[in-house]
């Protein structure tokens, strides 16, 4: 079997790089080693910078996140018992973000892709990428009991964080930079009204609390906890409670509280592999870096490098020139640490670290500061909006 | 003896209060328990702020300053081999900054006093302040081997970190908000053309330097060391060569060296005392108050201390209003927090704080975007220059 590219994963990076080349007319296959409805069940969060929106738009997958996504222009940072607005729009030039979760965005891609016809293997086994330092490279899988090869000019590697694409990579080819953080989120999702309209940052001293929603009626909350937290000592009443306290004593009066969809701990991680290309194998999303959910950047990290890579391909069958995939690596790294160091940055100073009095009053000091000074706000907003 | 304002500390705080209060025509006496050659001989650094350069020239004390001093518009941050400016003025609607050591300042402010025939008792011994919780608060000291005991309305702790009036005050009405550093400063005064016409700072994955300047031909240059680092183990060539190691190749080659007038390794301290005001003792300086010098913020905050505290008893003694000096504590606590704040993140910045390969390839990404984006340098140059 022969095709243009390989892709390797259908999260979203391997589905919107699919459906940006198929667009453009550059025959791709996705292997995934899950389930369609494996891929389509997992829970993700869903904030999409304005670059993300303009490449689905662009991938014609716009209409209905156009209709159902919510549009914000601003987000809410609490410290203190006070609340202070970014409006990221006003200060970014009119750029504005798109709630719309990663599972919608999944749905639209597979089914544009089911429209278009365009080759994908499910529950692929045994899925290996071969000779990506030779111009033959291949992918070989088993599908249906059957051993399948799969011939290609160059293999997408979008399989993420645990995916065998960069570990088929020599080691010594590798560097690695990583960095764990000593706490974890606690997520509830409930069927209640959002208590904002917009997403809220809570800095608290006992820890981090972010007041997100999926919907108008559909909300999620996180609360820093230890990362050996046992979820077993977390009823949905004791978290409610906690979210209250936690919380400027006029956004608690106004939550709404009901039974829990789903509640869960997450770890918190940044992870950057570095070069993102090998031979003839590219690495998108979460197969080369992670970041901790905080700035909302990893769905959208993982769109940027389809969209960077898109381009290099389309470059190159287009116009046979490997510019941009030559560049793809140093391009897209210098993007990814830009969010890696927002996220970073986001985290260090919205969660609680240590004990210390005096990184507490820095802190909100800190916080104080970015929520005053004009500069201070358009700092945060650029970056969370996303960097030019 | 009485006066209205009894200042403790011949410091820049007490004697541009001192200053401040004489030209309003507020009697006030200054004891101080060193001697006026010892004060004047202390090496500090001297970077002056828009609004410290304003209150020594509404002191009448800017004539020699404005001759001799150096105006900056601008730094140099170098990282990664490269440097960019931060072109302050421009980005703070016009503010500047003044090279001008802290001995001169005290110089100056010493001779104004001089003239003014004010009084200051140097080498006071046993210097104590009393019953600041009444209305009838004095200070004792033994002066040419008697006893004196000044009476007053007002006490001006102006004596430094290790001064006697935060001491004097109960341990538990004192809130102390700490932060060490687990390196110094190794610095280096010589006689020899500064390497720029404006101060660098630069970031190496080894630490932090800082390449100074008091006046067109002496340089102060500055080395992050470990914390225990035995001075001994360093003489001047071993630290021209490593400056040149750490310096961006360009810069390297530009330095001059030359004997040292002096070196030795600062200690790093981040400290607030809260409140500032106990009864009829106000704290002011660094007897409240230290910051790393990262930020050049020590003398300014000092000098701001020394302002507030002036308008407020200003207010007292012309108008018979208490509000500004009621408002004291709270209202320059806001200012210091800031400048802890700022000088607390950039010596974590530009320092090497751990191993950690991610926080290096972080804080390089930072340095980046911190001297590229608009907004980045602007937060850096409204903060160098003192926040409103």
């Amino acid at each position: 079997m022969k095709t243009k590219v390989a892709i390797i994963g259908s999260g979203p990076a391997g589905l919107l790089l699919g459906q940006l080349l198929h667009n453009q007319g550059i025959d791709n296959v996705i292997v995934e080693n899950q389930s369609r409805e494996h891929v389509l069940g997992r829970i993700r969060a869903g904030v999409l910078e304005q670059s993300t929106v303009d490449t689905l738009r662009q991938a014609k997958l716009g209409p209905r996140m156009d209709q159902e996504g919510l549009v914000h222009h601003g987000f809410e940072i609490c410290f203190d018992n006070q609340s202070r607005r970014i409006p990221f729009s006003e200060l970014t030039g009119g750029k504005i973000m798109m709630v719309y979760g990663q599972t919608e965005v999944t749905k639209d891609l597979m089914e544009a892709r089911d429209a278009a016809g365009a080759a994908t293997f499910y529950q692929a086994e045994q899925v290996q990428p071969h000779d990506f330092y030779s111009d033959n490279p291949r992918v070989t899988f088993i599908h249906d009991g059957e051993r399948v090869a799969l011939e290609c000019d160059y293999i997408a590697g979008c399989d993420g964080f645990h995916g065998v694409c960069r570990q088929s990579v020599p080691k010594e080819a590798v560097t690695v930079y990583e960095h764990a953080y000593p706490f974890g989120w606690l997520g509830l999702l409930a069927d209640t009204p959002p208590l904002s309209k917009e997403v809220i940052y809570n800095h608290h001293k006992d820890g981090f609390v972010l007041c997100s929603m999926r919907s108008h009626t559909r909300s999620r909350y996180y609360i820093q906890v230890p990362i050996d937290e046992d979820i077993k000592q977390w009823s949905a009443d004791r978290f409610w409670e906690r979210l209250k306290v936690m919380l400027p004593d006029d956004k608690a009066e106004r939550l709404v509280t009901g039974p829990p969809l789903e509640m869960s701990i997450a770890p918190l991680r940044s992870f950057v592999a570095e070069p993102m290309r090998f031979g003839r194998l590219f690495l998108a999303g979460d197969a080369a870096h992670i970041v901790p959910p905080t700035g909302a950047k990893g769905l959208n990290l993982a769109a940027g490098d389809a969209r960077a890579l898109f381009e290099g391909l389309a470059a190159f069958y287009d116009k046979g020139t490997t510019e941009l995939l030559d560049n793809y690596s140093q391009s897209s790294l210098q993007r990814v640490w830009q969010a890696e160091r927002f996220s970073w940055w986001m985290t260090t100073l919205f969660h609680r670290l240590s004990d210390s009095a005096f990184e507490l009053k820095a802190k909100l000091a800190e916080i104080d500061y970015l929520t005053s000074s004009r500069a201070g706000m358009t700092t945060v907003a650029e970056n969370f909006v996303g960097l030019d």
